[in-house]
């Protein structure tokens, strides 16, 4: 086990390659396809889905591979995750995701940084928004069984979930801030990143609380079973 | 193990989502790809095939995952799922299917519910959607030896019977009932709807009866093994 | 283990899924893209490799899926497969690539046969046969110590053959003789047939005696170090 | 284990596999596509990831399966990889290379070999192959601990990388040397390919210090916890 100044450098710079991809991805598909936007957004899905893989492989053994303040939250609200540790681990994500659009920016000979004037707002996003990242969790929640199953899931969850929301499924709030910073394919203005925040914590705090709800249950029958079990009532 | 409620809710949430994934995913494409059905299809067949990969990863190991009423009854008519909890599974899987076209609908900000006016009929079509249903249990059967495979090869064969069928491969019957819901790229005629079902369960009891032949003769070759060693006639 | 003729069934089975996967998708490609033979290729390229995938995976554990007479052969000359089964697993699988063309065909409504028309003729094409085939067997012959990674290598290795070589990688004498019968994006003519399966099997029998060398070799090395170990010399 | 020289024999045939993948499929993309390169570089991407996915998976249990100067040499320099036979790998890597060049121009009827005149130069694109190369080690470091992953990591990564790096990712300097023999669509100009090489080597060589770091703070906080034992002041 890494100690935690190594596992949020871990974070950091999963969470750059990550948002380097989206918007990196974003930016030649838009140069290659132009007005095409349905070419693009496949182009960007199999590349961000492509990529996540790669890196939720590599870096899960290392620090977890959250790359996302949705999930070290949902992990620390049901109590997976310490929430001391919550600080280092949010920081380096936002960190590392500013860190990934500038450099992305630059690969492509964009300004390091320029502001989004893309437009992502109204009701149809946000319900969206909610639903992507409630499924993230509903993904992640539900491999917690069988952990190595999660980097597959995950990307597969995400290159889907590119098309069957009508966001095209931000589902980070660190990756949304940073997507601000990008005036390209794969931007979002500033204003409406707020919502888009809040929606993203909703859907993964109502996920977070079904699986709670699921694995309550669970835990309550075991408990009965062996309380039956200690009264000599069942074999 | 869940209780059956919490089971049911599974299958419920798993075919809500993997159902605003075919229609959500289908309303996208038909948006950014317009006429050109080709395009469409793709990233449909590609949204959705990424989509069940992760959410029988993620669901499987809670219910079972069937999503689809000709699975759970496949499963029931080998004896490998209870005949007592059918209803329940179907009931969810049908409730989830419909939830997820709302879903769909609302989150493209399209009528919640607006039936389809898509015409899906014929006989090259009624042999395509048989085809796609046999050859899922025949995936499904398959894998029953090695279970940790069925998440991966369900996915990949549903994304391939996309394209390999003429019937674009429902082969589910929840689904093809939530799918006269939406009057967009993925929808179908209500009255369409009954001649799918009936070769979808066909097919699926084809595979069946097929199934049952293949392990009929492993089981009879056991049993005489079996037989000639109590008779002392081999080591 | 099954019988002989429960195995040559799974063969017929999985060689007629696997055609009927490479043809009509081919159609349905050829009918949405039309005159657009690069995203015809892309979707048809998509679609075998994802249902190839589904069909390795499940019927792999029955029969070993060869769903190939030059993969059956090439088991034979190295002694991983008796060769007195090997014409009732090359009758099953020409026979089932035959069933699923005519199926393909049907589900299209196509006429059941039809004689394909396609030039498929020279020498850059029989090279790229035969480099698409001698790639098939390096990928089998490698996962041979590894027989879990064989579906997703296999299923991988054509997806990308379909591309990477001029003739998109027919690699298989049972589906080549199949595609003749179907005059549709993935035919072939007849008479252009005869040397794409000689050329398959040259590449077939290259790869196998490729990997006869290689392990000779680690044989030796493994007999003269028990050898030397018998003799004292080494500890 | 194979000796050396059968070694070397896998990595040439493994990389020249690749490299024909990759200029293959790069010029029947090019047929096909024409002047779409969005589309040509979508195939490109599709069938390389695919390829490398099955290539690794069949030839990693046999010498490792670099297929990449610059991970052979990131491998001595950590000490996982003799360097006395560090130029038995080279020489075989860039022999295969330029074999698979010739094999790929074969197949489509091009001249045998024939100097490339694409140009690709740039701060962005060398800053895009550094990060591409980094990244790529970044992933292979990273599955050290679960090695059985990196296969399907490393082909993930290399087809998201075709898409975010703005040089579309060459990340290997044996296959940049071989890509100045093809003047198609995969290509570059001999005197752009000595900077590629230059900063791929550094983007290696960054991302192996970065674990380094890592590990080597693992390193010590696991002598330190040993040093307290043996002291008696932990248990």
């Amino acid at each position: 086990m890494l100690n935690l100044r190594r596992r949020a450098a871990v974070e950091a710079l999963g969470t750059a390659m990550l948002v380097a991809a989206v918007v990196g991805s974003g930016i030649a598909a838009q140069r290659l396809f132009g007005a095409d936007a349905g070419l693009a957004l496949l182009a960007n899905a199999v590349a961000t889905g492509a990529a996540l893989l790669a890196i939720l492989l590599a870096l899960e053994p290392l620090s977890g591979a959250h790359l996302n303040p949705a999930v070290t939250l949902a992990f620390a609200v049901r109590g997976t995750f310490a929430w001391r540790n919550v600080p280092a681990y949010l920081s380096a994500q936002f960190g590392g995701a500013v860190a990934g659009t500038a450099l992305a920016n630059a690969m492509f000979a964009c300004p390091i940084i320029s502001v989004s004037q893309r437009v992502r707002s109204g009701d149809g996003q946000w319900l969206g928004e909610l639903v992507a990242t409630f499924g993230l969790l509903v993904v992640i929640w539900g491999c917690g069984a069988k952990p190595d199953r999660s980097p597959l899931a995950v990307a597969a969850y995400i290159t889907g979930a590119y098309w069957f929301t009508s966001s095209t499924s931000f589902a980070n709030p660190a990756v949304t801030v940073a997507r601000t910073l990008s005036d390209t394919f794969a931007g979002i203005r500033p204003v409406d990143a707020g919502p888009f925040v809040i929606v993203e914590l909703a859907g993964a705090i109502s996920a977070t609380a079904l699986f709670a709800w699921l694995s309550r249950r669970a835990a309550n029958v075991a408990a009965s079973i062996n309380t039956a079990r200690a009264a000599g009532t069942t074999p």
